[in-house]
């Protein structure tokens, strides 16, 4: 009886002694990042220097050669281009958008082409609008309805959702496959009410695709701001009618040749097993990809320099991956996971920040190989941060095909309120990040992948 | 036994169907201010229209006639204008802060008059400045190394510490009490780095106070902007001294009368029972008092729309109390207080929210009478709203005195990363308040006053 009290009294003060370290060195880390931490600098330098930077074009080629140079800098051993094929998709000038219903005044629409959209004929296009609110709507009105028409999809975030990412996954079908939905139907262009709880005019981007399965037209595809869609709701409302006049310039060229970029530190005991944590480095064109995704890849650089200004070495190799691609392909996301699947490569967890740099909320974190049930251990420890859940269920459209080889996904998750109002507009700027917020962020970030490489077995 | 089992089944069986009812109900409360709120057009009346509202001053006295209106359209059954006494200072114009350093070239530094502070002399002070980084350190130099001087407080947020509002809490004293000590060893003046994270060029005010048991001397207070501050720090550190020339136009005129808006409705089963919420009505006068505190304002006029459009007719007396002169002198806190004291009013809890209209992050609340161990049995209402902590110890500057009658007082605690960047500036405006996270806020206020309505005893 003696004995086995005394044994739970050594493993209960081994548990109580271990925390204790450890919340003294997540204080360490803390101190580092709201005192050293580059992410602010870099995110500077990149989001102002460099700006807007889609696959394939010459930013994108820039923010490669600059995230190489940054991972060096921050301390990593040695930095990879790893190839991939990315496609190529420019805007080619300000999209034009105009009621032009007649006695219609001050017609100009705010509207962006969406990615990988095709271009309106030259002289574009002069239509009536229909409007719909579902995919029901659109297959109820059938051809006769929609033929030569131009669909106005008009299905707005519901407010009422606490998480604005909900609404965000309820609407966004509308902009994904809305065209080929409505090219099924004989229609000759689409326009989206903006995926975004705020009311002003600035128009959302984001990609579309052309599903073949369900029609073999490409039409146009845009996105009104959301003023401009109430513009079109009012005009319904008043006149029963709206002809809309749009064009727009983009152009589709040939798949490129561009590249993730990789830091690492090699793992003093493990070298070939990797813990990796990346953002997307490619952004769109309209803004400057600050909080999408410029916050994740400084963050994330920044576990280098965490690593070697704080003189920690770690067990396992930790990766930076600065994936290539994620808004219009995931080009770099399948490199990624090509290469760990062709090389066997152990990834004992992969963490990916791709929701903005704002003040971090929790991780949500997969039950695969016991990592939720690890990282909840350390909740205690991240509490003094104000980091206030680790759910289950996490990762991110980087990491995610990595999922398919076993590896536990970790997504970051700050408060969300705000990355909506800005998300793939032109206001994705930098004087819309806070420091302290995007460092708060870094640090619960590097305290995690600390962790991590101390613990894993 | 059986008997036993199913008394205790029944109990549990009461709390679950307790907690789902209430779970709807919170539901239907956010739904409600997600969707009808007024708070954010509200607060878009009182920061840009009325603007900056310093007690004593015409757009003050706007204000409170605003907020009169403004609790009648929430739905309040009755709105009392109650009477307090208040300071009336002026800023009086632009100060004027330069380096005079022979050489010294752009020597224009941003800076504000304290609130309550003496004005300069007509035509300024010229003198030498001696920077100081604690009162120890003041005390050490003393009057043979300070007499005629100005002296510099330099003491900057840390910015180690997580909760911007602890920062705060260490440095406030050289603003608020830094003139009398520098008077004591014959300063002329005192400037003082700003009380912020951000390094930009944006001033901080604040109220300062003469301590005439430190020093019989009124000398003039200003705070420096964090550059101007640093500007200051490197002509230290290139040749050793600085020479300042400062000129505020301040003025102090008589106390004046002014107002507390006390917006109630009625409570049906305990009408002489009162749950009140407020922030305040007053702010600096350099800004718009969006943040600080329209935010608060607005939320709680709110509670008066919620009860009212959802048709809940609450057991308690429900106040909305906007408070006169939180920001230099408590006049409105005081006199309310008396009222309470001299006639007995029996207070069943008050929230004060004065932190800002950021992302809800939880409640303080006071042990006082059980209220911190009731309001913790609703922590699992508020989970879904991402409302995670209910800690112990809450309140506010407003509600603070009416601790001595026994009052439980709760705060309310946002987000507070971003509270102290703009605190006291011409930057505290209405564009830099989020629609959603106002909102956010004010549904977390009105549950939490619905919930204790329901429940108290």
């Amino acid at each position: 009886m003696r004995v086995y009290f005394l044994f739970f009294a050594f493993l209960f003060s081994f548990e109580i002694n271990a925390q204790t370290n450890d919340s003294i060195m997540l204080r360490k880390i803390y101190d580092h990042y709201l005192t050293e931490s580059k992410s602010y600098k870099n995110l500077e330098y990149l989001a102002t220097k460099i700006g807007g930077r889609l696959s394939g074009s010459k930013k994108a080629e820039e923010a490669v050669y600059w995230a190489k140079k940054a991972l060096y800098d921050a301390g990593a051993d040695t930095v990879y281009l790893q190839p991939c094929t990315v496609p190529h998709w420019e805007r080619g000038g300000k999209e034009i958008c105009k009621v032009v219903s007649p006695g219609a005044k001050n017609g100009q629409l705010a509207v962006v082409a969406l990615g990988s959209s095709t271009c309106t004929p030259k002289g574009g296009i002069t239509a009536d609008v229909v409007r719909v609110r579902s995919f029901d709507e659109l297959e109820k009105l059938g051809e006769s309805k929609i033929k030569g028409k131009i669909v106005f999809y008009d299905v707005a975030f519901d407010d009422k959702l606490i998480t604005p990412g909900s609404a965000y996954g309820a609407t966004v079908k509308y902009r994904t496959i809305g065209a080929s939905y409505a090219a099924k139907y004989g229609a000759v262009a689409t326009v989206v009410r903006s995926m975004t709880n705020v009311r002003n005019n600035s128009p959302h981007t984001g990609n579309m695709k052309y599903d073949t399965a369900i029609s073999k037209l490409k039409i146009p595809a845009l996105a009104l701001s959301y003023v401009a869609a109430d513009r079109i709701c009012a005009e319904f409302d008043l006149f029963g009618k709206v002809k809309l006049h749009i064009e727009t310039f983009c152009k589709t060229f040939p798949d490129a040749p561009s590249f993730n970029v990789i830091g690492e530190i090699k793992g003093s005991e493990k070298p070939n097993e990797y813990i990796i944590s990346g953002g997307h480095l490619d952004s769109w064109d309209n803004g400057q990809g600050a909080h999408d995704d410029g916050a994740g890849i400084v963050q994330t650089i920044d576990v280098m320099g965490m690593f070697k200004k704080m003189g920690i070495k770690p067990r396992h190799t930790i990766r930076t991956v600065c994936f290539m691609n994620e808004e219009n392909g995931l080009g770099g996301a399948n490199a990624y996971f090509k290469e760990a699947d062709e090389k066997k490569l152990k990834h004992i967890a992969a963490l990916e920040t791709d929701a903005g740099g704002y003040t971090p909320r929790g991780f949500g974190v997969d039950t695969t190989k016991g990592m939720h049930k690890m990282v909840s251990k350390w909740a205690p420890l991240f509490k003094p941060y104000f980091i206030e859940h680790i759910k289950i269920g996490g990762g991110g459209a980087d990491i995610g095909p990595l999922e398919k080889l076993g590896v536990p996904c970790i997504g970051f998750e700050p408060d969300n309120q705000r990355y909506f109002d800005i998300h793939h507009t032109a206001d994705d700027t930098f004087d819309k990040v806070n420091k302290r917020e995007l460092e708060l962020g870094a640090s619960a970030i590097g305290s995690l992948i600390y962790l991590i490489d101390k613990y894993h077995p």
